[in-house]
Order: structure tokens, then C-alpha cells, then sequence
């Protein structure tokens, strides 16, 4: 299956900012691109990309006082699949995890590991283990918070999710990825686009979504306490250990986001090749 | 496109000795895994992993004395599509490389850039820059060397590879990444699972096949200066400078290798199946 | 000069148990050691380090069930001169910043710069830059807080430590880091041994100390919320993004620390020699 | 003891270049940094710097068309005190290697285990382990070759070394840090500042000087197979498998090194003391 996806954003700085973005896909899916209009923003700007301590690319830039916009589209091959579901995926004896695994059961920014560790105990201490744990963990979070676009706050962390019981998907990822450390799954938070492919269309405007990997049986798994249900076409962007180690954009100044729009759809193999010729004509002027 | 692919060695050391391998899928494309035994061994024994300086997944055990036999059977994912073609895909200025790619400009153990410079300018100054000049190494490398199994040493190096005009897969991708290296494209090379996917039925035992990756247009393509066509369903295992970063398997000690089996298939849907219920029973039991 | 420090901890899980420690001085240091007992338990286990993604170095291992007493005794070479101070260091300018260092710009488990970062710019905004700037981050902190043990809470953050005003060394370098990655310093956090070498005794006893690092003019200095005076003989054990990466001990699983006592003295060479001849002496049984 | 290092290099290239150093202190030593020049060229350039896989900070910049001088002068606070010796210092079982030191195992480009493991037996195999082992490498290393700095050749590598019995510094690095990877002692050369501090002064021009660690005991020893004996104030700049990893200057393009001076020597505070304020007044300006 092919997936075009891309987005546009303009931002407002007052003066020259530093910047930082995560908004393309993982570079771990660099061989299945197949297409990708080069980074581009209006007015033209330098860019430089470094990698950060999870493993992710980031775009470093200076935007300019004034308007910036910063627009992508690409293609990607997909094999199509929903997410797997493995329901005897067995947890990692905790003293048999990788040394890399452990940061993913430590407290973070937006998950007081410390603050849920007896409500999580409470909640899930007597679950099965394994998948159908995370599986508890995801049915509670879904059905114990109310998603809601007019309930985004920046400054939310998992354990006021947990009280405030509202929420957006960064609230639904977080309170679940809290929950599984303090049951000592590793579990760090992803964000990338999601289409509506094998689901009826979401009418509200498309943005970037978060959900969440955890270890078991000593590789990492896709669970979306949010929408939870498998889901086609995930093009990952991020993983961290929670939404302030990945924000999509960070200014290191006052800015004003004044628009923002992404997409994700399936296409067909005509559609790649109208953009690839039409890139080469436009390489070729 | 479901594929499945698997290892099966034996190798017998004298004595308990440190092991490390790099056998299995990259971790990139845990998403992807639809099936994968747990890491088996017999006779069992603990096995841990960590992660290396360039991201592969290492697997850490000590083989105890006489034979260990080590297999995995695992079906992954794919979007079924070729190893893309972007004939104007620009190399970056090498003023603009991201840091991180640097590392893979220098010399390293089996490709000497400091020897392999002045013949790459030679051969290669002239070429058109980016996919083209790419292109230009891998026809060159794919024509001066002659392949052959018996040809295999494990010192060889690119410029010796150069000189003896002869090799196995791993020289036409030194050689090929020492040159590209000369001429500031960064290269890594990469192993992995290639089936006969597409192409012709190879029938010479299976093996794990060396390929390369440049880096061009801000990301990794794939190159194959062996097989000098694009390929469907390559599954990486590891990348590195060269092979001496990730061997399949390093023995601290001395060790012979007695058996080594390893295959790639499409499968179908029932197949997989299969093995996911086969497996189940076997978890019940 | 010569210092000798070390630890004994006593700590008793009621069944075996994941632990890690960063208890050791830094291995940036390793090369002026000049005496540390090997690791040691009571009762013997094995045990392993790994690097963290901040270069600490983690000691790993499975606490058997019942009293574990782990202890070091370790001599190192220092210069003996006091922290520096650079009044003129300057601010990097954030759109120099190196990519590494901004990190230590973002929010973090115990520093909130999201809820911090009006404040902030209400109390420095019309400091002088750099050094000066950070110099007033810790007058303002060592004034606003008051210091008690009996005021330490694990889960207290910046945040509520400058509402409630009081804390431990820990909470100080959390305030004073957090202000400062809200004025666009990179901040990180460090603990280590710091004895009462060249200032009164303090008769309350040992413990490890927190402080911070700034950075500025492109490297690291030190600075302490907490004692707000240049000292000597600061030998670091590890730093991170805040305490949540840099327990000294953390345990997947319930633990109670039983006995814990830290040394470290100024020594002369004859005490060295002792020990020194004392470990041959053993090690030759 | 007060040291004061620096360097003045010039080097000429015909076109814009992209050039990357590794010449100041290792920043693992910024804490004991008493005073130091900002990184200082002529013509003045913007430089930035990166930390590199081995925790190195490279400087990376464009050398413009013609001369460009790059210089710096510092002072750096140093116990006084020679390499540690610990002739009881044990290897550590290979089995029991960190996964980290396993890296410094493996051939790199000037240090073909391969092909030295069979001689490193053959000399070795029956020496004492441990510390002595290393000193009986380094013996016979600095017996075996002949220093002469007109034996320098940037090729060479260790077997070549073995071969040709002569070498630099590098070369003496190169070999003994092979041999102790044949006989499973992790290895990694090292580079940086040593003047004639408590040894008669060399009248041939002070350079950089290469000599390499060794993992004994958990944690990593100096050995200097040139000189072959202990020194006093090492200053380290880096650290890398070998020269390929860590080499003073490369540059991605032709250049000229035109004029090198390298300095080191022991002063007093008073001298100190006159730079720090030369620095202000310099500031004040």
C-alpha cells in the first residue's frame, strides 16, 4: 500500500528564533519512502538535521521574524497491515530487561511514576500479565478519560489526567505509558500520522497522533489507548520518553502557530508517479 | 507481502566462551513482525542484548562448550515494492552533511579511503554527481570484480579486493563504500536477509547477503554493487562501517562453525496463521 | 591533593530485586584513581555496569532477598583548587547552542519550565547575562528556600519547592536548573561527594550532595544553589536531566535502606601507601 | 599544578573546505579548566561543535579559500601526580566485559587483530595477566620498533608496524593497542597534550602525542608504549578505536598544513592569574 502524507505549518516569530522540529517521518523508514519533496519552507531558510539521545532526527533551524511556513509531502510504502496483536506477548522478567529498556521505566516529564505507582497497583495488580495487561491498562485509560479537543493543556501530566478523567490523545498516551512503568513494562511515548484507512473518516481536521510502544517478549509493540483498536497505516515521527522530550515544534522564543495541516491517505501507484515526474520536471528547469 | 525468514547455526567452541551475534531483523521493523520465535537455543541458555553505537541490536551469550545450536523463525511485513530508483537524488554538500553521517566518510578497518582516494577520482571524477555517480561505483565494482565463494577471506579489504579482482558479496560492498567514501558520499554497508524474491531461484545454499546504503537527498538509499538491481524484500540486520562492526557472530575464543541454514520466502497469510497457533498450543502447554 | 571518599549502604528486599546504583565518582575520572576496592557485596553477587545515554555509569544487579550491604573505598588525585569562578563567562547564544546541549534546555520529571518559565522571566529577565545571570538564579534560590532535612520529599519539584520554600540540596539545584533553562541556559543536574574540605565542619552526617551545571561560553561549569560558595574537592558521580535519571539507588520492586554512610577526607600519601599495600596484601592470600 | 596548553596551526586550502578537529581538552576535564582563549581564528569563522560516538567534541567548520590560522591557550588545574601504576590490576574475565568494551575488541582500520592474533599469542600468551601482560606488550613494543619521526607514514597500520619495525608515536599506540585486543584486553588509543613536565626536556618541537588505556580492573589505565614510562600531566584531547577515529584535522577537500606549534608546560598562579586578566580587559574593550 502506498500513503501520501505531509503537512504545513506557519508559524509567526517576532524576532529570529531557534527552533527545533520533529515532523517527518522516522528515518528508521528512510528505505520505504518513496518520494519526498526536500525540506521546504517559505521564505527559503538553511536546515540542519542532528540526531537526538532516542534515536529520532531533528530539524534546527533559525526561523526569521515574520511569517515562516514549513510544508512537506511524501510517500511512503506500507505493507498495508493493522497493527499486530500478539495476545500472549509475555512481559520481560523485569531483571532480564536490556540496560536501554530501563530509562522506559523511570518517572518523566509528563508521567510521575512515583505519584500512580499504588493507583496503577490497585487498578491493574491483579490483571494477567503481558499483553492482556497493557490490554487492561488501555480499556481503563480509554474508558476513565473523556478525549476532547477543547481539553488540550500543555502543562498536563499523566497523574492530573488521571483526576481532571478528560483529555487528549498526548493524555490518553501518557496516563498509559505512566501506568505500564509503574507495572514495570517499559513503555515510551510515540507520535506520527494516522490516517482514517480502514476507518470510516473522522471529520474533525486531521493532526498528528500520539500513541505508545511497549517491551514485551523482548520487542517493542504499538498500543493506542486512544482510539484502541488495531489500526492500518501508522507512520511513525517520534518516540520519547514522554511529549516534552518530542514535541512537533519547539521555539526557543515566543511564536504564534497560525496555521497547521496535515494529511495522510492512501494513494495509488499513478498518483506517486505524477509526483516523481513532476519533480523531475521541476528539478529539470 | 509476507515474508518469512530464519537462521539455523551450530557451532561448537572447546571451551564456555563470550559470543555475540547480529542474526536477526533490525529492530527498526519490530513494527512489522507478525511472528518470531523467542530467541532459542539448544541446550537453552540466558541470552541478553544492548544496543551498539550504531543502533544494532547485539545478542550476548556464552557459548558453553561443545555444540550450541541458535535459530529463529520469523515473518515480517513488507510492502512487497523494489528498492526504490531516484535517479536525481543530489548528494548533499559535504558542508551540509548532518554530523552524524561524518563518521561514515572515514577509513575504516576493511575500507582504506586513504589508499582508494586517488584511484576513485580517477575512476569516478568525471561521473555525474549523486544517484548517477552512485550508480557509476556499483557498475564499476559490479564488472571489476569476479564473484565466487571460493574466493572468500575473511581479511581481505577493499583496496586488496580492488587489486585481486575477485570476492564475495562483502568485498563488492567494501569496495563500493571505500570509493564512495573517496568521493565525500557517506556509505555504511549493511547485512541482512535477500530472498529470490522477483528473480530467478539462486541455487546455491542461502546465505545472509552484504549490501551498502549512501546517504543522498538527506536520507539512506539502498545500493547492491552484487547484484546491481533493485530487489524486493531485503530484511536489514545490521549496519555498520564495515563488516568488521558487525560480523554474524564473534567468538572470543576459538570456535568452528558446523551448520549454518538460513532462509527468506514469501509466504501467505495461512502460513502465518499456522505458526501463530502453533505457537499458541505451544504457550498452553 | 589526595581524597578519600566511599560509601556502605545496607538495604533489604523481601525478595529479589532488579537494582541499579550510580554510587561511584564519574569514570571521566578514571585516570586519577588511585585506589578503589574493587565492587563489593555482602553477600557476594555478580554484578554489571552499563553507560546511560548521559555517560553515567550504572552498576546492575539482582538484590537477593534479605540484607545486601554494597561499599566502596576509593582514593582520588585532585588539583584541590576551589570551583572556578568566570565572572565574564558568557551565554552561548541559543541559536549557537550545540545540538547535545539542548537537551538540558527542555522540562523534565522535577523541573516544570513550562510552569516556571513566567517567574523566571519576572526575577532574571533584567539580570545581567551569563555567569552574573546564573549567579543571581542562585542567590534568589539559596535565599527562597529553606533548607532541612526533615523537609525531603522524593516527589517534590521545582515547581512546589518554590511555592513551599523549603527543601534539601536536591530541591535547590532543581529550582535553580529549571530557572535557568527558562532563560535559555542549558542546565543539567549532578550529585556526587563533597566533603568539608577547606570550610567548617559540618556536623550533620555525610551525605551525597546535589548541585548543577551551566554552559556557558561552550563548556560546563559548576554551580551550587545550596552552599552558594566555591568549594574544593567536588568529585562528581553522575549527571542527567534532573534526579529521575540519577537515583543513586533505584529499585524495580520494595526495598528499605537500612544503613547508609558516606566518607570524604582530604588524606595524605601514607594513607594511600597503606591501603595500597593493605590490597596487595589480600589480594596475595 | 597549573598547566599551560595550546596550539597555533595553520593550514592553507585552495577552495572552501569542510573540516572537522578534535585539539582541545577533553571536555570530561572542563570542571579543572582554569582558563582558556574562545575558540579563536584568523580570519574569524563561525565554528560548532558536536559530540562524536565516543564522547569526543569535534569541531566542525568551512576553512575559507586560503590560510586559516586556528589557535587557542589555556591553563588546566592537574594533580601533579604520574600515571597511576597497579601492578595487581586484573583483567576482567572476557565473559564478564561490559557490552561497551566490547567494541575496543574488534579490528579498526590501523589494528588488524586479524592478522596479529597468532603473533600476539605466540609473544604473549604465556606472560602473567593483567597489568603485567599490558606492560610486557608495551616492553616489548617499544623494544621491538624504532622511533624516528621520519619513519611517519599515515598508512601504516599495526601490522605493517610489526613488519617494519619502526614507527611514531602512533605506531607504538597502534600495535600495543592490537596486541591487547588479540589477548581480549579492550584497548582504545588515545591522543592529547604531554610536555616535559619531571623528565628532561626533548629538543625536538612539541607535538601531540598518541598513547592508548586499557580496561583492567573495570575501569580504564594509561599506558604509553613510546615513552614506557609513567608521566606526569597528560592532558587527553581524544580518544577513538584508533588514528582514523580521532585524527587532529581532517579536512573534506585538499589543504596545506602550513605552520604547527603545540605547547605545554607547568606555570604558576601568578601567570594564571596575568592571562585571566588580560582576558578581562580584553572583554572590557
Amino acid at each position: 500500500m502506498l500513503i501520501r502524507y505531509g503537512y504545513e505549518l506557519t508559524f509567526n516569530c517576532p524576532q529570529p528564533t531557534l527552533t527545533i522540529c520533529l515532523l517527518d517521518a522516522h528515518r528508521e523508514r528512510s528505505q520505504e519512502l518513496r518520494y519526498e519533496t526536500p525540506p521546504m519552507t517559505i521564505p527559503a531558510i538553511p536546515t540542519a538535521t542532528y540526531i537526538d539521545t532516542f534515536g529520532n532526527t531533528v530539524r534546527r533551524f533559525i526561523a526569521p521574524a515574520g511569517d515562516l511556513r514549513i510544508t512537506c509531502d511524501a510517500v511512503i510504502a506500507d505493507s498495508g497491515l493493522p497493527d499486530p496483536v500478539e495476545l500472549d506477548a509475555n512481559e520481560v522478567p523485569v531483571e532480564q530487561l536490556p540496560n536501554e529498556s530501563l530509562l522506559f521505566l523511570l518517572g518523566s516529564r509528563y508521567c510521575e511514576t512515583d505519584r500512580l505507582a499504588d493507583i496503577a497497583w490497585g487498578h491493574f495488580g491483579s490483571s494477567p500479565h503481558g499483553w492482556r495487561r497493557v490490554q487492561a491498562i488501555c480499556d481503563f485509560v480509554c474508558d476513565h478519560l473523556t478525549f476532547g479537543y477543547e481539553h488540550a493543556r500543555s502543562t498536563r501530566t499523566a497523574f492530573e489526567a488521571y483526576q481532571e478523567r478528560i483529555g487528549v490523545c498526548r493524555d490518553f498516551a501518557h496516563l498509559a505509558v505512566a501506568f505500564c512503568r509503574c507495572m514495570n513494562i517499559p513503555a515510551r511515548y510515540a507520535n506520527g500520522f494516522l490516517g482514517d484507512i480502514g476507518v470510516p473518516p473522522d471529520p474533525s481536521p486531521m493532526d498528528y497522533n500520539a500513541w505508545f510502544e511497549v517491551f514485551l517478549d523482548g520487542r517493542w509493540f504499538t498500543f493506542d489507548a486512544r482510539h484502541n483498536t488495531p489500526r492500518i497505516g501508522r507512520i511513525t515521527v517520534a518516540r520519547g520518553r514522554d511529549a516534552a522530550d518530542i514535541s512537533l515544534v519547539t521555539s526557543f522564543g515566543p511564536h504564534i502557530l497560525k496555521t497547521f495541516r496535515v494529511w495522510t491517505d492512501e494513494v495509488d501507484a499513478a498518483v506517486l508517479q505524477e509526483l516523481l515526474s513532476r519533480s523531475a520536471r521541476t528539478r529539470a528547469l
